[in-house]
């Protein structure tokens, strides 16, 4: 039972522990880091011992490296390890491999299934087993097993703590089971009904259950629409699922379509928010593993692939231009208007290529309207290859004096923006078809096509045009 | 009660309407076309009725845009209107646009009040107003209070249908309550403790009510501690909310701390995507409105924006190439690499630009730690800017047997590489500053930055270093 009132003197009121912008106040960091450095233990208790797991991990991020275990060393049993599943992946490794094992192992018994399995599956499988070894049987086998499923499976993400009532119960049974059973998940938001084999008959709604009498079956109240998600099933499609009909939680099964654990909607926000970051970082060249914690060196190494990959891209541009070495020699102003054409062509092309790879992520371009997707791509590209034609033209014959140059860039404009619609979305659905995901593909591939294009298109018709060869 | 097998007759099942893929069956949509076309409201009621609404929403977009209002005029009461809110908004405009607005009221009337004011808020003014009139009063206040808020506001995505229950109540009492209260809302995860005026108290959560015994008093369960919303507060900032205390629900309230309504997991999963996804798209050159199913002429328009501003750049870089015609003249392999060096450097810039804008975006970056920020990509800039010196000094000493022209390119590397770190991270801030969405506006101050610098370092050093002048 919670009892506000004895515990308010205690506690770190939200007003102590976050300024009105939301960030960690710095005189709270202050007391933690000098409670932490004189080894108070019963000051840091009174501190974090009862911050949100959420805040918890925030504020462990905000201190130094090497005072991090050992706050979790001097909180003792108050630490609560679910705040590790809140902080960067680099930190939580280093964190780890820090603390003795048994410390660990203590901490991950305290946790529900989903979020100990989260904490151990970055590990080396030898720490994973030096952590496991400490556990008692019963939760070792349920781990193991979690671990055993793919990496980002449903089978990873779910928690095994879940009610399960058979199919002869009416709600006043289930009402009662749920008062005198000291065990049950910290939260949940639905029953299952399961088979005396452990299969899944259907779901039942808390909300349900509180409007109905209780003389009713729970069969009666039960929804066996509801779609089940397979253990095996990848997180990205069941992110989808819930997404779409609004689920706050379902019934995980396995290839037996037995009740093996449940996933619920902080899961799948989670997973949303993973999926779109790592959508918004490849497309922006970064790996979708890099963090703000994570050592200079490591984030310069993971850059480093994907500028090398458009150094490459940039070198069959500059491969471009020197076969027309000779023209620029003739005619220098076509030095100057060249990269214009080749930006344009750069920036049109990524915005198909963005459009394209998001639709395909939220599964609003398919086969079914491609053909219109291309279509639509093409005119639009056309429309402002046009618009940009005329512009630039006019740009150009005012700026260099020569009629026929406006007209030169003018044809180029056509060509590198109609280009650019056309390896915008054609790269990320091919790439798809070859099952390389788009988002970090797509870039290099569409920005060689619109610089080739570009710089060819420009320089070749103007050595055509004005006879320069 | 739910009769599934009274139900299972009518209703079309999952396969029958998607494919394996998840797209809606050819043959499923056939039928509904034809439906439509004939105007057998029969058929369309077993085919369309029992659909869930994300899916009657998917039905409506595959459709002809002409048979669309068809559609729901057919299938009249048996239309669930807040398939509506599962459409594009331009999809959605045009259907309301093309129905009565008896019929509108009378779907609209039907729908959470969440539902009610997602479907009016992009309506005109003059057609909120018509659509209303048809309301009784109550239904009518509520929505245009809801109305009222700010867009992307609390208030705006909250509903107003929640429970209430008085603080002297027990949890009996409670359950009791809702037994016998027909006119519930259709889902609900907490109950909410309010003082006669109004004043809430604090939240219960559904799963505790249930592991508790009848005499127990909800102020025993309630949680106080909960952070409540301002109905006018940022849709963003609840969000954020929601997923660091991973909240399945929160209570709404005004001025004065009264109740008004109930945000839902499901509310701020679709702002999390929207948010995400307005991110992508702004980062891209896309702007955050532009929808697949947008006329060409619409989204051309809003495309020709952001290529507009990149043409403003690219001039901006050709007049730094003219400064130096002399100098390509002389020795037109400059010609040929200077977009190399450009080029590398908007990408870095893009790199460090995307993970700022990111960070700032999931308050990962803020003043705290922006120093550190700061000093990590400027570091990540060298190392590349060393790398890839060496890369393309040697490169071009290969490819154009000049010594020297390797040890210029590579001292325009180190120059572009760091000036894209510190472009990359200060545009982005310098902006959030400003109270600009970075994700928008980035990218063409990142693009000239580097692109001048790119085109100024090395044709600038060519020059000094080969006595070009």
């Amino acid at each position: 039972m919670l009892e506000p009132n004895d515990q308010s003197e205690t506690r770190a009121s939200e007003d102590e522990f976050r300024d009105e912008d939301g960030a960690i106040r710095h005189d709270f960091l202050e007391r933690v880091r000098d409670a932490v450095t004189h080894h108070d233990s019963a000051v840091l208790r009174r501190l974090v011992g009862a911050l949100h797991e959420a805040d918890t991990g925030d504020l462990i991020e905000a201190l130094e490296p090497d005072l991090r275990p050992q706050l979790i060393e001097l909180m003792g049993k108050d630490f609560d390890f679910s705040a590790l599943t809140e902080v960067d992946d680099a930190v939580r490794e280093e964190i780890l491999e820090e603390l003795p094992p048994e410390t660990v192992a203590e901490g991950v018994r305290e946790l529900d299934s989903d979020d100990a399995v989260y904490i151990l599956e970055d590990l080396d499988r030898q720490d994973q087993v030096e952590i496991l070894q400490q556990l008692p049987a019963t939760e070792r086998i349920v781990l193991e097993r979690s671990l055993l499923y793919p990496e980002e499976s449903a089978g990873r993400r779910m928690q095994t703590e879940f009610i399960a009532v058979p199919p002869s119960w009416n709600v006043g049974q289930a009402i009662d089971y749920m008062r005198e059973t000291a065990d049950l998940p910290d939260r949940f938001y639905e029953l299952y009904v399961v088979d005396p084999d452990q299969k899944l008959r259907g779901a039942v709604a808390l909300d349900r259950l509180l409007r109905t009498k209780r003389p009713e079956s729970v069969l009666d109240l039960m929804d066996e629409d509801r779609r089940r998600v397979k253990a095996t099933d990848d997180q990205e499609e069941v992110a989808r699922m819930f997404e779409r009909y609004n689920l706050v939680a379902a019934p995980v099964v396995d290839e037996n379509d037995r009740l093996v654990g449940v996933l619920t909607f902080d899961d799948i926000v989670d997973v949303i928010e993973q999926e779109a970051e790592e959508d918004i970082m490849a497309l922006g060249g970064v790996g979708p593993e890099e963090e703000l914690s994570d050592p200079v060196w490591v984030t310069a190494k993971g850059r480093f692939t994907w500028l090398f990959a458009n150094l490459l891209t940039a070198l069959m541009s500059a491969w471009v231009i020197k076969q027309f070495e000779h023209s620029i020699e003739k005619m220098v102003s076509l030095a100057v208007l060249m990269p214009i054409v080749a930006s344009m062509g750069g920036n049109a092309g990524t915005q198909t290529m963005t459009v394209a790879v998001r639709s395909l992520a939220t599964r609003d371009l398919s086969d079914a309207n491609a053909a219109r997707f291309a279509r639509r791509e093409l005119l639009v590209g056309l429309l402002n290859g046009i618009a940009f034609a005329v512009i630039m033209g006019v740009i150009a014959v005012v700026w260099f004096n020569v009629a026929d140059l406006g007209l030169v860039i003018a044809l180029a404009m056509v060509c590198v923006l109609t280009a650019a619609a056309l390896g915008g979305f054609v790269i990320p659905l091919a790439l798809t078809k070859l099952g390389v995901d788009p988002a970090v593909s797509s870039g290099p591939f569409v920005t060689t096509i619109t610089d080739v294009v570009g710089f060819f298109s420009f320089l070749g018709i103007a050595t055509l045009w004005f006879g320069l060869r």
